[in-house]
């Protein structure tokens, strides 16, 4: 039986008991089977509970063996000393998988938490597949599936999937996604991986045709040595970014409490990074800006990258970024700095690269000029581009009567390296600053987001900050040189 | 003659020369008139323009020589040619500073640039003193001065001065000033230092009764030795942060054709950083962030940190952060954590540090005495707290109607650090996190911004990242540590 077919029952169902049902959606177990049917699961819900006939207009069965139909998945939220007894009845009734989404289990560290978890692992080996337990479940849009908070989580599917061993991040990822315009094929939840551990979710990744790029947070893989040569392969072809959370001293200590997992040596981790594809991330911040850059950029021909960008301090910054991140500033040729001269103003301005074209938003055609002339330097394998839309809300202010319009000349600004990106084929990032962070600035805000949504839908990514822009970038040279051998 | 009064001319003038004044608010002469008049300076402004007769309401001079009073300060931006002629007049009309905002100088790498700088660094040692050129000059809003971009920089001073030879990033921080709170006793950006240079500033603001801590954003100092004794000398009582520009290779280019200063060795930079009590920042972010702790936090009495937060993954993460930032977090006594375990549901929680009370947002009691506890830990010298607003916002659509009033119940919440402040004397620093940044999510972004500012005006810092808060706490324990000698 191929991985595709026994996980089925888990990505898959046709019909999902929730075992600890309640009407109260504060309870997990009430929260969790409205956001199931609000989400759209298709298939049949039966909400097992021994109080109560109805819940949200579903028959309540008092216990899984009370349903008359068959049941491929079961939701677990009972508590802990209750889960062995739910899980035999599972067993008993023919289900092949179940999410446990309980805690108190190894990971609090006690005697009784143990006990429980390696009586659930027995049961686990008569013939039900376990997804936690101390999790939040599996998101699979395509087939209806969310997780624990998750009732208006996107709907369409996307080619990224994201295992995680903390619940939180799973449901953090899943509601910045709308926002980064990252879809996800399969968002997983795992906790404890008291059964189905990391290296079988990376190989059903590594099968499943939904799933172009592999994301993960990791607190310590339950099989080490086969999940290196599992990374080792599937990196390969499809890209694994990984945030490994627990790497300090401290950091480990939590790990266990929170997952009961065993945090590892950092030399192991350094090992796996440089002998993999694998892309390092240190946070999830660097996680999704990753995802993003490596769904949107052609593959780079290196590390040197032309920056345009309005102020010399920024165009020291950018440098200093750049190169810190792993990518390269050099200067222009004197034919590209040349053209850079004719177009930019002779003072307050710099056409070596950084190209500075002296204020933090310029006319259009200034713009597009720098934009269309860094592009075509042999040495801008990628581009960044700053344009700091909110000061034009401060602009729009000072300047009303000179500047009437300031929602045209936005867009005529935002069409531009979209068009530039047209031509040029080459990969190009967008910087958008936030700027001051004041309550009575939102509105700056918005118009940030909307020009960040408007770069994505039209490929490419867009950052908050030149740090963030220069990393993806970076990432994504360091994948294609690993995956590629060199 | 003190410093202080030799500077008054530049800080405190009593009347003002703008020499290239102009109606068009697009040009620097233009924007700048109207900003200085917007923004309030009460001195007398004369406009000098050899073209017109009136500006702005103001009668305009063809020479400065023409005005027939005495004139304490020059605005010059005129373009670079006529730099020179314009300061002898300055000179012969007994003016005693000149801010030169125009750029075309040393910086531009070309003979003729350096000549012209050379020529007015001449006239300057016959008895005017120049601010730049090639910078946005000075922001001093207790007599009423401007930056170039300044017409609506806050009113009021305060208690940071802010030495920049980037223009761009002295007008950032000025207009960043106000959603953090902070507020400034002078904002210098000096360019290129031709004659006054980042000693003489230095000096200056250690002697200046306004100034109790100094920021700096340099590239290149002109005149090192001096630099470095000074701030050996002054960190001692009077904090200062210094974000260097230009470290890398790329970055030192970019700053020769940015401010035609040296860059300098790291290891240069390096010793100033080991051996005097001078924080460095890595970027203007960080420099903010250090400035708005150094301001509200006591003294910590040491580098362990107790967390406060909601989920395992999160734990994971703060321990990681604190642990890299050079803080530590180290388990709490048996006895504290028992007294949390009394407060706190028992699965899915974590009392040994960090607390992980279950859940982005919990009901305000058991924060109220997850923290209170925290706080009352010896192993606590500091306290991080994070609250996830912005989740209420999502939690509200869910759960309607049993969360009828989510502004009563963020207001709860936001009230209990402020007290448990008051009770404790410990540093506390919140974490706000900015949640999806999707447009949609504009008003939860709106909500998360006035509660930072409901933290800071209750000297409370509040960032919106763990990793923020975590270095923030570490350049503050570190600069007393540095300044007491340790």
């Amino acid at each position: 039986m191929s991985l595709r077919t026994e996980f089925d029952p888990i990505f898959y169902p046709k019909s999902i008991a929730v075992i600890g049902a309640s009407a109260n959606p504060m309870k997990f177990g009430g929260g969790f089977l409205s956001a199931l049917q609000q989400f759209g699961y298709k298939g049949k819900i039966y909400p097992v509970n021994p109080q109560g006939t109805e819940i949200l207009g579903l028959k309540m069965y008092p216990n899984v063996k009370d349903i008359p139909d068959p049941v491929d998945l079961a939701y677990i939220m009972v508590p802990s000393h209750i889960v062995p007894k739910v899980l035999e009845d599972c067993l008993a009734k023919g289900i092949k998988g179940a999410q446990i989404l309980t805690a108190g289990f190894r990971e609090t560290g006690e005697e009784e938490g143990k006990k429980l978890e390696a009586e659930i692992v027995k049961i686990a080996q008569k013939g039900i597949r376990i997804v936690g337990p101390n999790c939040f479940g599996v998101y699979c849009p395509s087939s209806g599936l969310t997780l624990l908070p998750g009732y208006d989580f996107p709907k369409e599917s996307g080619p990224v999937a994201f295992l995680s061993q903390s619940g939180g991040y799973a449901a953090e990822i899943c509601n910045e996604a709308r926002a980064w315009g990252i879809r996800f094929s399969k968002v997983i939840s795992y906790g404890n991986a008291c059964d189905l551990n990391e290296t079988h979710y990376l190989e059903y990744l590594a099968e499943d045709p939904e799933t172009k790029i592999i994301a993960a947070y990791m607190e310590g893989p339950r099989d080490g040595p086969r999940f290196f040569r599992l990374v080792q392969e599937i990196s390969k072809t499809k890209p694994i970014v990984i945030w490994k959370g627990g790497l300090t001293k401290a950091g480990s200590r939590a790990v266990s409490s929170h997952t009961a997992s065993l945090a590892g040596e950092e030399a192991i981790w350094n090992a796996l990074f440089r002998q993999t594809a694998a892309i390092r991330v240190s946070d999830l911040e660097e996680l999704i800006d990753t995802v993003v850059a490596l769904t949107h950029l052609p593959k780079p021909e290196g590390r040197e990258v032309g920056v345009v960008s309005g102020g010399g301090g920024i165009s020291v910054a950018a440098s200093d970024v750049c190169e810190l991140a792993g990518l390269s500033v050099t200067h222009f040729s004197q034919e590209i700095q040349q053209q850079l001269k004719r177009i930019l103003p002779s003072a307050g301005t710099g056409v070596r690269n950084p190209v500075d074209v002296g204020a933090p938003i310029v006319m259009p055609d200034i713009f597009q000029h720098s934009l269309e002339i860094t592009s075509s330097a042999p040495n801008a394998h990628s581009i960044i581009a700053t344009q700091a839309i909110f000061y034009l809300h401060v602009l729009s202010k000072t300047l009303g009567a000179f500047f009437p319009s300031p929602d045209d000349f936005i867009q005529t600004l935002l069409d531009i390296p979209v068009n530039v990106k047209k031509e040029c084929n080459k990969p190009i990032v967008m910087v958008l600053p936030v700027g001051s962070p004041e309550a009575v600035m939102v509105d700056a805000e918005k118009t940030r987001r909307e020009a960040m949504s408007h770069y994505l839908n039209h490929g490419i990514p867009a950052y908050p900050t030149l740090a963030r822009a220069a990393k993806s970038i970076a990432n994504v040279v360091e994948y294609y040189e690993k995956a590629d051998g060199h």
